[in-house]
């Protein structure tokens, strides 16, 4: 039995992700995607950008943003419009609880929306300037409104699901380690690739604990097509950095598997990357994925239901 | 003469789209390209994706659609104008048959396209509000319909015809195994390469029957340049999971032949997938297709409807 | 001497772009990087895609398709709007040389593009019904417009300048075939990747002329980045299929070379191909191409008007 | 020692960037990203792409230009209107310091926006003629913006931070050239690939200087997930070019090293780039990077503003 083995393509201590003392704690890639990393040394405003900001945030937030910016460059102009002076307009009737300024107001949004009822309109050079630059701006801010819509709506959401654990079951006469992934739209998605990434704290030849990352070969790592569920497996055989470890000495090796799953998503007509990973406590031993397809009539039925569910082997 | 035999590349029964038991009925892809597959276990809403559905649907159910939408919201903004009365706005005249209700759902109209005639305009702080929320929503609406009419357009759509048959057609002193595709256009597609995976029941070494894919050698996988038709052929050699096969055990096997073609379209500036796949029907033995291209004046000349041509061999 | 040799890497008679006889005539790639191919056997519309002929079409045919788009769309509400009865709209003056019919016609632009200036004005529920639909056209038609722009605009247009000529030149103890490309811009183009294809009539055989295809070798076929000129060179060597070969029996071949140049382009963030081919007079022999770049003050200067420029070696 | 040793798979002095001499001066690739390269020999105009121009320049040169392209317009209109007579149009008023010019100028503007508030409309025939223009035209050039501006703010923008410098550090027993590069916003890069190519002049057999261009072997080039920090190391073994060089050999072979780093980044669900190059100033011997990882909490940190601190080895 081979205990701790450091298999010769793990990569060093410099290079990578990797990090000098192996004693890192938490996860690396959360559940949703994102890196559990925070950065410091630089100051916020160098480390933002707003598009990777408002192309990611939730639709709640994205329309708040943009309605306040609509409201904000909006009082701005019925502030400007009113330091000119309401008598460089026509048509302010102040009906009901208007004053100037709410008039002034409301004509700015008419005049940004490009609306222009016209009731109330420039009368003078003042007027016509500071409402033309109004229209000016609003048709910028929608031309900007559109396009993020546009790029919200046309940025790929990941159309799989993993299953919540990975399991060491018995595969041909040997283990293996397997979790499933599955196209729960059925979309057309094309020409898949999954490279999985153990990452464990194992001693090094000084004994000191370091931080490797090994590459696990996987079974049938491509497929040409992806209309269900796609089980991946790494078997593991001697090459596996695996190979001999008990399950305490997995535990105690804080593993973290990392899988990248490239694909060519039809609908969006790009290549599309999905991500998760598996920490200890989503590691199940002796277990077997429940078979999730079935064929009735014509075609094949796949429980999504089923996707998770782990049957014990004894 | 080998029968059945299970190639050494096939897939098992627990990876990729394999199956238990090889009792797979009917075709796994459709000839449009989805997936013959039925999903269960979740609810609806959990596996409905709106922009899939949006760009993947008919130009008609597309318009529809966005009317209909159109006009949800236009009502809805005459309900609450004429909720909160009609005295909050000038101009109302109600000429002809038109009442209050109608003046209001017209105004909300010309308010949500900006088009903003004026005639009827609002006149006090609640008609304002009002009517500056149904521009607003107006200019996202069509900053919405904007992306989804460009998303739909640049949407590569197929340029590929495939024959209509896979044919078995003798090939220097052996049997090959061929389709045609045409470039329908004759528009720029370069660098294409095709994927074939030949799916069958066969019996494994228990006698069981399992669904086998495996990925058929191609003789001339990649072209660099796609202007007319190609013809795709794989060489019934040694190799070949079809070796030593006989007509009746090939349609007994229940073959499935899945076609993945990529390509670069220069037209849309992005790589492209097309697919395709034969059934047990679509196969002919003994048969030829007949040549589609001509040579006149100074140029090539593609007969398309000879595509799905093909003659018998005696 | 191997006199028409058909090295073992050319494709058969029934594979890509190949055809039975070897009588090909003219030029399979045009110098624009369309194909010199005519399609015959189906209907025009089958084979027409509008998306494809828009985005690549001039940009005064494009004008003028959507000015006339533009000018039929509201000429049909004009009528509409006069069949239906100029009284259901206020506002109509008919100054000057205006009937009704114009007053229609203009009201309608007015509508469709949501100016709305309001002197015309629908005035009961006919006139409503009809100028709304016109409006929602006019959004509709304006969105369209606004993704083809958009379309037109981000297709990434060559930035590479090909040689005019190949010429067969003394390369180290040799003789090699080169051509050469030249980046106009100086953008950033990086990992460009060359593939060269030879057709050429050769005898097979049984001594029949057949169309041969052949990918040349190239010295150094992809570079990291590309900033200024790549002279693109295949070694005619004991593996080239143009090894032995007479500049007479090169010419009687009909020989035509085809260039796929693909790179990324940092502008367009996005893979692009670039392609060319060269045919009988393209080819020069005992030849050298005058060095385009040098080294002024603090960089380096490429004379992109020495690219073609080519000097003959005694 | 092997001194300026030419390695088999330098390029030669007619391919890639190569030239003929190696008395190169300055560096090749600015730190900007763009290449220090100046064009000539062909006018200026065969060698501008406005594409390229508007989407690369800054958002103040960007609002600029879009800002005089609407003035420019909208005086020509205002010219045209006046030209043909400002009788032809109702409700000019010429209020406080207005003139006809001034009255249809911003009549103009409203017309191009859209807003169409009405007090000023075309009377007749001529006047709505050229209104129908001015609006039409104001439609197609909010189209081209709204088109730039999704195209500015859908461009990629680097992510990624090169270290100041490339240093010689002792590695296993050997030495090796390092560098690091930062994922500055820890957003979802994967699948990144590094390219190094070291550029140098050397003597050749003749004797005779030329500048040679090594793709250098990477250590690791390949990384599935890329979080925080990245060392990219080459190992200076029997195989590298820089194998046997002294410092002062190395500074006096005007080093270039070209780094071309491939990501897929999920915010814009594309392949990227991103270069740098390093040039003789730029090199530190004996010297090593301070690490930036540290481990708190659950969390992975990394600090920045340690990416360009180096410690000198004694």
């Amino acid at each position: 039995m081979i205990k701790n083995r450091i298999s010769p393509n793990s990569s060093g201590n410099t290079v990578g992700f990797g990090n000098q003392s192996g004693k890192q704690t938490g996860r690396l890639l959360n559940k949703d995607g994102s890196f559990n990393v925070r950065i410091v040394g630089v100051p916020f405003y160098k480390r933002f950008s707003f598009y990777h900001y408002i192309t990611n945030t939730s639709w709640l937030v994205f329309l708040l943003l943009i309605t306040a910016g609509f409201l904000v460059i909006n009082v701005l102009f019925g502030l400007i419009f009113e330091f000119i002076g309401g008598y460089h307009f026509n048509g302010i009737e102040q009906k009901g609880s208007m004053n100037t300024f709410l008039e002034l107001f409301f004509f700015s949004i008419q005049t940004f929306t490009s609306v222009g009822y016209g009731r109330v309109n420039p009368a003078d050079l003042l007027g016509n300037i500071f409402s033309s630059i109004d229209s000016f701006v609003g048709l910028l801010y929608f031309a900007l409104v559109t396009g993020l819509v546009y790029g919200r709506f046309s940025k790929p959401r990941s159309k799989l699901l993993f299953s919540q654990n990975a399991v060491f079951s018995p595969f041909k006469t040997q283990t293996a380690l397997m979790f499933r992934v599955a196209n729960k739209l059925s979309s057309s998605l094309v020409n898949a690739k999954v490279i999985c990434t153990l990452s464990m704290t194992q001693q090094n030849a000084d004994q000191k604990p370091v931080r490797t990352f090994n590459t696990l070969k996987i079974d049938i790592d491509t497929i040409a097509f992806f209309p269900t569920s796609w089980t991946v497996v790494h078997l593991i055989d001697g090459q596996s950095p695996l190979f001999g470890m008990t399950q305490m000495e997995f535990n105690a090796a804080q593993p973290e598997l990392f899988v990248l799953l490239k694909f060519y998503d039809e609908s969006f007509s790009q290549e599309t990357f999905s991500t998760n990973s598996y920490t200890s406590g989503e590691f199940l031993w002796q277990s077997q994925f429940k078979p999730m397809l079935s064929f009735e009539g014509n075609g094949t039925v796949m429980n999504l239901g089923d996707l998770d569910v782990v049957n014990q082997i004894d």
